[in-house]
């Protein structure tokens, strides 16, 4: 028995940071103050340095930089008191899928290799942020896990539901744990792909009785290529029943089966990128291609930036609220253009492409 | 006399879009029910096609296309019963400027010419859009002009400071008309412009009795270059005695002074781009450049894509509520490029731009 996924109807949405559902409005993710949290570096648990909270101010680039590196990968970004619970589950399968993607990205492209930065919160949490950039096959390739530990704002708090319409709860500390990737090759016959995969836990709000502690898996893959291959888009398909845009698939707010049976299923789910999508690169890297292929790849990555920086609700999220700023834009093309009112000729290969993302079709 | 201008710390906002202060969300601009519009094309007023709302849906990329594309310029984007009130005035000032810029870029680029195009909406209103693309001098130079009219939601009417706390205003008809500009040179050593100015007006609320009917002008022109020539900005800055960021000035709310001396103001301001600009880019766009120059630029023109698609009210506003989206994204340069954590070498010119971003100094 498999969960429905939600299918979006938009493309190219891409969570590279971990949110909660139905929140569009910023959260603020202070450590709560009733917390030790393990130090990476030191492999030492200290009492917690607080800061004030500045996250509702819109910052300048390099302002508030509380992001602290680490000089090597930590066991676990989790606190202290954290076993062997689910967050610990989920961070190990989201971290060993980082190794095996970027495993998997680095032995076709033979050329680039991964730079990594370590990095941790002083209020507990922290990530791990690979990017391979101007690599033989990739022109840029990402793949970052995080741990988050944050307050929600009670508009965010999907617990709501559960309290009578006038009574609304507070802040609500949250949990969230994800990995996110974006992969863009060189070639302009060879796809970008975008995946993630997080995990989210709210406490119980303290303010409405009876509502209840909750969490909820979310994630999605999808592939945006500059020209179509029907042959590819069946190929990754066919690794899954689901599908949005061009091609993937994306669920978000899953809660309502056995925990166990969808850590399993995003286990699966993020254990499908590889063969979903590594021969599709394999068969299209070396493919000849002319100026004006490229050229139009360089505007479907134009449009990438679009629906990345302004309908992406990760994205703008993590910017505007202290996200780690190169972590989150990572899923940004190494190179773009925009041309104005640009339109394809109509039958052509590229509107061909553009027609299919406007008009979704069954690729199976 | 003049007015007190309010300056913004951030850098590189950019309204192309005329938008209301004070509002974060969106507005929806439907056509009121009560009015008919002037056609341009026909130069006959039609009666209203009204259709439904549907802003608040996600739009895909070519999915609403509410604009009428016209074939020539009308004499006025003006409903008929307006006549020659500060409405008519601010739209001729800025074609007017619209006019004089352009012929300015074409007569310094020499190559390139600007393309129009023509658009007006259903229930009044409309735009001229040009842009010139590829250009000897500049890779891109959008000039745009827009008459807005709308609906504006509760939460953006600033009329209701003067309601009691718990008495909000519903939604309230507004009027906008604005020019908005971004010019992108090749040369890296050519600073970017940009420039938009806009008036605002609202019709009194009709259920809060004694809530005023609203107006102000808001508007700026800044500087953006990717490599710092003191001489350059002093020059820029000795047109206005107030500045943001790395250069320019900005301005919104301006309702407390005589309405007539605001419209000189503003045009005061449109009128000063060309001798504040142009004779900068007769001196840096031929200057010898190398590769590392051209990838700096390209750096900093990911940034400027960045802040416009992330931060700029307008731009998103634009984006997400139905506005034009080619008009839209001319502000973007034609190419830009992302690297993961690129950090130029302490003491470099690279370095003293980016510093001089984040450290705002007084350049007179």
């Amino acid at each position: 028995m498999r969960p429905t996924a939600t299918l979006s109807a938009s493309s190219s949405l891409n969570y590279l940071f971990p949110i909660p559902p139905s929140s569009s409005s910023s959260f603020t993710p202070t450590p709560s103050l009733t917390n030790c949290y393990f130090h990476p570096s030191t492999k030492k648990f200290s009492s917690l340095r607080f800061k004030p909270n500045k996250r509702n101010i819109t910052r300048s680039a390099v302002s508030i930089e509380k992001e602290t590196p680490e000089t090597e990968r930590p066991i676990t970004f989790l606190r202290e008191s954290e076993g062997a619970d689910v967050r610990a589950r989920f961070e190990k399968m989201i971290r060993d899928a980082q190794d095996s993607v970027c495993a998997a990205i680095e032995a076709v492209d033979k050329g680039g290799k991964f730079k990594e930065d370590v990095w941790s919160r002083p209020g507990g949490g922290g990530g791990i942020s690979r990017v391979l950039q101007d690599g033989a096959v990739w022109e840029k390739a990402g793949v970052n896990v995080s741990v988050v530990y944050g307050v929600m704002p009670p508009e965010a708090y999907r617990a709501a539901k559960a309290a009578p319409a006038d009574q609304k709860p507070g802040p609500v500390p949250f949990f969230a744990a994800g990995i996110s990737s974006v992969l863009h090759p060189k070639n302009p016959f060879a796809p970008t792909l975008h995946f993630n995969y997080r995990y989210f836990e709210t406490d119980a709000p303290q303010d409405v009785p009876g509502a209840p502690r909750q969490w909820w898996f979310g994630g999605g893959t999808d592939l945006t290529p500059a020209y179509i291959f029907d042959e590819d888009v069946k190929h990754f398909h066919s690794h899954r029943g689901e599908r949005r845009g061009l091609g993937g698939i994306f669920f978000d707010d899953l809660n309502d089966y056995d925990q166990e049976m969808l850590l399993s299923f995003a286990t699966e789910c993020a254990n499908s990128v590889v063969p979903a999508y590594i021969p599709i690169i394999e068969k299209r890297k070396d493919t000849p291609f002319t100026d004006h292929h490229k050229a139009w790849q360089q505007l479907r990555r134009g449009r990438y930036v679009e629906f990345n920086l302004v309908y992406d609700r990760g994205t703008t999220f993590g910017l505007k609220t202290g996200g780690r700023i190169e972590s989150i834009l990572v899923s940004l093309p190494l190179t773009a253009r925009w041309e104005y009112d640009h339109k394809p000729e109509v039958g052509s290969e590229e509107w061909k492409l553009l027609d299919a993302c406007i008009n979704p079709k069954e690729w199976i």
